[in-house]
């Protein structure tokens, strides 16, 4: 069976984002999968995606960890919801905040895993917890607290 | 008397980040400028810089929050040893940590404005507080822990 990622079943009203949207030609398009209990995303920047040379720039860092919880803050709500995300209605959620400590510097060139876990699901909150690693070793953490879009979004 | 950006001043080795980095061709290129006690940074995304449809990418503005903030912390750090940004050594800070709180959804289109202000200097930590604004109207908050880089850095 060959899974779908997350990203792949948002609205195509909702699928642009310069993050994940599978519609945004000029963007990361960065997918989420489970793996068990926890999601993960694996993404290789590329080589102009630098901080200082030889390392991954830390604004991409914090992309990845953004779209990854948002995508896995909307997967969680279907499955505590008992539902597949190919059912009605969609559920998209937004970052309302995110958090990147750096632990230490990212190597530039191998493929990077992001790994998250849900910490709590609240009305229309999802709290996810990330851990990204290179090469096994972990160089950042984050948190991102990501709401379900409410219907007036942007009003 | 024109002023030249806090990141005209890195030195050429350290002048490749993508979010900041005048000699990386792919990246944002963001510059900050002194506004007496406050650091400001104005940038306008692309068109395809968008989250939801109308709207700014979550992972640009954290982009923005980051390389602006440690841009202020070098800045303020030459400050702190009163002298100016073109003195020997040179300084430059990477992230630590980074916060950003989204307070509503920032429209795509206006230029931004970041503008932040320096929170503590401690040792080589310094702490930047940040409020982004479109049209005037505050839409993120952020604050970045930056240090200043390491001799022994990615080693």
């Amino acid at each position: 069976m060959t899974s779908k990622a997350f990203q792949h079943y948002y609205p195509e009203s909702l699928a642009h984002c310069y993050g994940c949207g599978h519609l945004n030609e000029h963007g990361h398009h960065i997918e989420s999968f489970w793996e068990g209990d926890e999601s993960v995303c694996r993404f290789t920047p590329k080589p102009y995606h630098t901080a200082v040379p030889g390392f991954v720039y830390g604004g991409l860092l914090a992309s990845l960890i953004d779209c990854h919880g948002t995508g896995t803050a909307a997967a969680a709500a279907y499955r505590a919801e008992g539902r597949t995300m190919d059912t009605e209605p969609p559920l998209r959620f937004v970052t309302a905040s995110l958090h990147v400590d750096y632990l230490k510097p990212t190597p530039l060139g191998p493929e990077l895993e992001v790994r998250a876990t849900v910490g709590e699901i609240k009305g229309r909150k999802v709290v996810v917890k990330e851990r990204l690693l290179c090469d096994g070793v972990e160089c950042v953490r984050g948190e991102v607290v990501a709401v379900q879009i409410p219907e007036d979004f942007g009003r």
